[in-house]
């Protein structure tokens, strides 16, 4: 609900043409939107030019297809954890959309966004971690921010990362997505001053325990200042950097 | 190693005075320093106004009382995790050092850091969190960043937190400490547009096992862009915190 | 047994028509039937309108099919965590079986329960965790429970709950279902004062473990009062609910 | 804040006695209270015979003095989890409050609570979770539940048990407390009607990981409709507990 | 090797027929078979009505069936963990197998087992248990122990367990299978004298974590000298409570 | 409750010296008496030369001693798990108790047990399960069972194990006790045809989790027919391995 | 990068072909070189003999070729964990590689390897086991050892290990492969001097939990000098045995 | 037992000195110790220059002065995991021990071992991990191996390691101790040849869970050939590198 609108509710109370206990109830049913919380699910995506994002997963594709049908009226969409029975209904309902067959994302950008100064690397230690990193690209795209991607750059061939040194030093935030050990992050954080966001991938086996080991090893790094999110969560990871981005980018919080 | 210092070997060699084979073993000697490896460690902290922190846990007061001493005459000094025998004997060796008893940290500022703009918040669940909240504080604080402390705002009274709104708003960082289920920081995520950083603490008992509930609680947050550390890293949080109030000042990277 | 069948033996004895040793005899192969225990399974449920219920994941269509024609003879019948190819079968042989798809469960009801006064309230944080609400509505309804459905109001998007909270106050019982770091129930424990039962689900990914991190998060909270059942456990949830219900409904224990 | 103060409030407004922009800063700055947020914390226990409650483990026993000092003054007041020093300190403080040593609990109560009709049913395995159970029973009577107590009747003599069934029948809810194996809870609610709350203790050793198998083994437990709260948590049991038992009593929601 | 037949070599050795190098020889390639170690391999089983066992789980069909023809040449075969695809394959190359496809075992038994006075009961808590458990029944009769079997007796309907006491109490040993909490070997060690051993299945969902939540129940019993085996371990209970019921037969250790 | 009391009581009802009703009230009274309930925890240990065991871990030294001896009174008394506190106040109060520094116990023997037939073997891998197996063995000792002790046979060592084969098997069950990675038991019981009941202990530092290795590495035996016990559990075991031992020497069950 | 690129930089440098500006900038781009890290990754690998490895869970037939395609250019190539799909791509695109069904690898060897003095052992506790044992083997032999497999000696049968005792003994390095409770691995630790690395694999069930059981056992076994490497890891073993061997043979580090 | 011991009986028996059953029974009593068993315990070890080690931790003073005493009569003697009490009163023992502080350890060496040539490195991330590096250390000097320390060259002042490449590629084999997330030995064992023992620490903090972060990174690490011990356990590690520095130096296995 917009500040105005209590405003004029005020005045209308004031002014007589809204009794005392109306307003109360309606007040009382919207208390929340003048806190800006409508604003998180609605408006505040549509006016920055952030997506609406459906996690596919557990969802049937005709509700994704209704879901998207439903968004694009109001602003920008993003569908992650697509399988390909989402990705082709999703291309048959929506010509309009963009798939990424790595990401597993489709994308229907009515409102394409504004690119932000500068741009978020996005990390990757091994070709096998390349979905949760390009689901991070996207998603940094959708939200206006350009994206410098850094492949197959694993601790076992650390050179690969030392020759991009002058992308990774020259980036606002940076996003690390490393499975097996996830030593990674730690040895990024290391290299550069702008914050790091380690993402764990489920890539591994026996002992990596779908990620976990990953995941303790960013969240035990020696390399103070790093931080982390969920497993596999690529998503996260891109909201994350991008609210660091618009900072850098001088955007009003 | 200076890269000036690499010039001038260069210059030597060029010159006649330095034989190449002598400047070969002189890089190979040194390679990282030219990366800027050793700076992280040495020259970076001095430069830029960072502290040089000791981890106490696990180190005997004699042993913190020596690296102090060591480290206090290239720049700053941060102590954490401190017994109260260290901080004693810290105390005794270091008339100088400022102590905070909640925070189990102590401060030698030979060169106290000029303050940047703005703050970060370091918003805290409940008193029992305070030793983590207080850790990032006093961290933040030896950094540059000024800090508003948003105490004891748990969700099991949540409209103290929303009384902090103004404060939660024009922060260009927050950190949120919390234990128990550690939901507080997925609220405040919810709040604000700017960067936040998830603490959870070992505060709880039972099936809380020492922080990992709220660590789990964090890590699967349904509120996007949540960034986690370690449990009860005060400290880890307070670098990423510092990493993105530098950017939101402008700070060269 | 029931207590009449003991005190008929018993005046059988006194009368000379049984021997000791026989009324011996038979008290201690039926023990248990003069403490109720079979009347929770075979007679109690009857009595007061509660369906026999089949836990239908590793039983095979036909095991299913027979089961159910065996306890509809003596009542109603819930079927839960039914595959497709268990609900045709079940259709194929009982069609008088309600099927309901997203709750996964069937009902054959030869003797509709009457309905209590008021209602138990299901709500669902997202719609990956409908299936478990309605699996503990279905359940609810056979018992003789109204149930108000109050879906999609995931701590994401708050405001959509507390345009709830009349009905939400309302209730004599809830049921929360939440997966990922399972916030919801805490948060709607706060806001009402009746009893509130908390389902994580397996939605979710990576370390949110099946839904353990739900559980934990419930188990944590801070919301005093909060009680948990098992992982995707809308059914026991019901149970519990009606329980608390039929108190309110002044039902003799 | 008091939904009669935004009646007031707004009749200001519609009488010109406050100008709707001064109504509206009002409004802004409490929009929890119309939302009854703070009653939960400070007036609905007072108004309700709720006691405010103190969680002492982590807190110094001048910490709790203070907050028992501050609480006293707008209700009744419940400590739990006290070490010997704070309830000492309390009681040197706090003459009139009354400490519990099996329960470590202290209870400042300068409204007494009116004791509702019927009971609560406290039940303990073994001896060794007799704290559990008696912080659940202190907090319920501060709440002005009458608490049966019925200890010792863990499942090796489960016949102890069965000769309490008339007691158990006849509470309006049941709170069972087990270590171990953690199967009394499912026993005694596959015995009785009204709703049973499990609280798994940390009593065990080896393979009860501190209780985590007592806890396992209700959240299974195939007596449905069975709840469960954290390990050790006698006082989120009673809360819980004392919802229920409110409802029995007919008291309004 | 038989001790008859080392024995007979020394005899050799003492009649001169053998060179004692040659003795020596021999008795390093087969040291212990005179610890009669080979003789649980192949010669034990033959003589004492064991079946030689194939764990088929992993196996392909053709290997099953070319173990199950070289093993059946020197005794009993038992086949367990088996696919329908082994089932099918053995019942084609080996038509005197018989299947038990509840247990997914065959058996091979060119030397019947003479059958042991008393018998072994095989108690199930609910009919998703019935393939542990009659694993157990079929490696104990292919052991030469008579079985009672006691099914869908779990803890729900406790007073269909009661009726079976004189069978339980009639057992020289007691398996007990159940998945969920696993409490029903629990209630039945209380109830007996004989030795009992839990067996927990991987029946459940949520935290029953595939049969870690029984194993813990068990394994932390307060039933005294109740022994558990692996999740879904019929084979190794029967193992176990065959020793024991020859032991109760007097057959010599 | 004694069988013939209730043949007392029937015929008391058929002689006409009771009424009905009155019968039926004691027989609600004491239903499981007559299942033998009352005799497990009673009456049975003291016809049957078992003790009345007092579990002393969390229990104070004074509850210990009136424990002690009310329980003296009726038979003979165990007591595990006592620290010195424990053991001084018992000595002082008890001072026939006869106390075990190693096994952590006291036993009082008003009724000394008489000694059956044979022995049962109690192994140990070193010198740090001791306190483990001496539980075990004066457990099994106040039972009625003589006990073979095999120490410190552990793996590292094996042939000292082999030098003890006649008395492992000559056992009619034994107990075997490891720590760390928990092999002996498996290779103890491919050695014996006796049963074998595993104890993993504490014993271990770092991935042994308490224990926690050695019990899944009994659990996981590919030496079927090992069962296994809780962590530390020696008083467990000695259970366990007295039923079988009972059997051995034909004592009816 | 070539050490001797460098002295030939540093020679143009001194003879003033280069500037030291320039000098300095090449150095700065490649400062790995140097240090021989891309060495490790593609030219260490072909002077040594080493393969190039696909780990091709994960990655795609067409992937695989590609890569292969690449590798196979610069040296040996070396394919793990295949499926059936990826090796019959290998084959059709590739048909000089070799394949392994057991071990899921392909080679190519387009430069043979020596072979080296001696063998390393794969010893393997069950025919389960055998793909990881397979594993080790083939990646042994591409790295020029040669292996002497001995299969199927689980601690069941421990006199067919004895029975191998030589071939044990002669090697320079042994690889234990076991699943279950993963007892081999110490079993042949205590009985040869060479270095011992086990290998736990996912073979088993229940309370194996994917090999953890196996992989805690050979961690905490008591026969000293055991290092184990991640379950299932065979390539990652003979990579350890490889080094040893090597050294063996007294090839220069 | 020797195999001149068997010669000679079988002599014995051929020459009609032993009767054919005595030698029997004396092959079956000792079977083991041909197969060199009892040499790995006490002769081995004096006669290869190994010390006997006793595991201090869980043993009094009084006991670890005990086994000194007698092992020093056969040879040296390693204490390892000893507390003030065990050191203190092994120094009053046994004045000629050597006691090293840091490593928790005493050593008594009545036959110095001869030093082999080269050298093993003992690498230590921070000085939090020195006395599980020096454990080792201590454990490889009494083994006859000479030790280079690198200390405190952690993945946070990584040029540190770089620094001691030459000391690092000198050694026949490395053993990399380190907490947290266990990082370094993946680093270390990318930069050299020879095998490389990883040690995770239980150095660390919240999600480290005492080491097992670092245990897991080390199992998971890229860096294929790492091998890893249990968590601090220096001595295992020791016992591994002193296998390989044998074979490094042609000592026969």
């Amino acid at each position: 609900m917009d500040p105005r609108l209590i405003e004029e509710l005020l005045r209308q109370v004031a002014g007589g043409a809204m009794a005392p206990e109306e307003a109360m109830a309606r007040l009382r049913d919207l208390p929340f939107e003048d806190l800006g919380f409508a604003k998180i699910d609605h408006h505040r995506p549509l006016r920055k030019g952030y997506p609406e994002t459906i996690f596919c997963s557990g969802k049937t594709p005709a509700q994704v297809v209704e879901i998207a049908a439903r968004m694009k009226a109001h602003g920008n969409v993003l569908g992650t954890r697509c399988s390909d029975a989402v990705l082709n209904a999703v291309a048959a309902a929506h010509p309009e959309a963009a798939r990424n067959e790595t990401a597993r994302t489709f994308t229907i950008l009515p409102h394409p966004p504004e690119m932000l100064e500068g741009y978020v690397a996005v990390v990757c230690a091994g070709t096998s971690d390349l979905p949760v990193a390009e689901e991070a690209a996207v998603t940094l795209e959708t939200m206006g921010c350009r994206v410098e991607r850094i492949n197959d750059v694993g601790v076992a061939g650390i050179h690969r990362l030392f020759e991009q040194r002058p992308k990774l030093e020259g980036a606002n935030a940076l996003i690390v997505c490393a499975g097996m050990e996830g030593a990674l992050p730690s040895v990024v954080a290391g290299l550069v001053r702008a914050p790091c966001i380690g993402v764990p991938t489920s890539v591994g086996y026996g002992a990596s325990f779908g990620g976990v080991a990953a995941l303790l090893g960013m969240l035990n790094s020696c390399a103070s200042g790093l931080t982390v999110v969920n497993i596999d969560n690529g998503f996260g990871a891109a909201c994350a950097a991008a609210a660091i981005h618009r900072i850098a980018n001088g955007v009003a919080l």
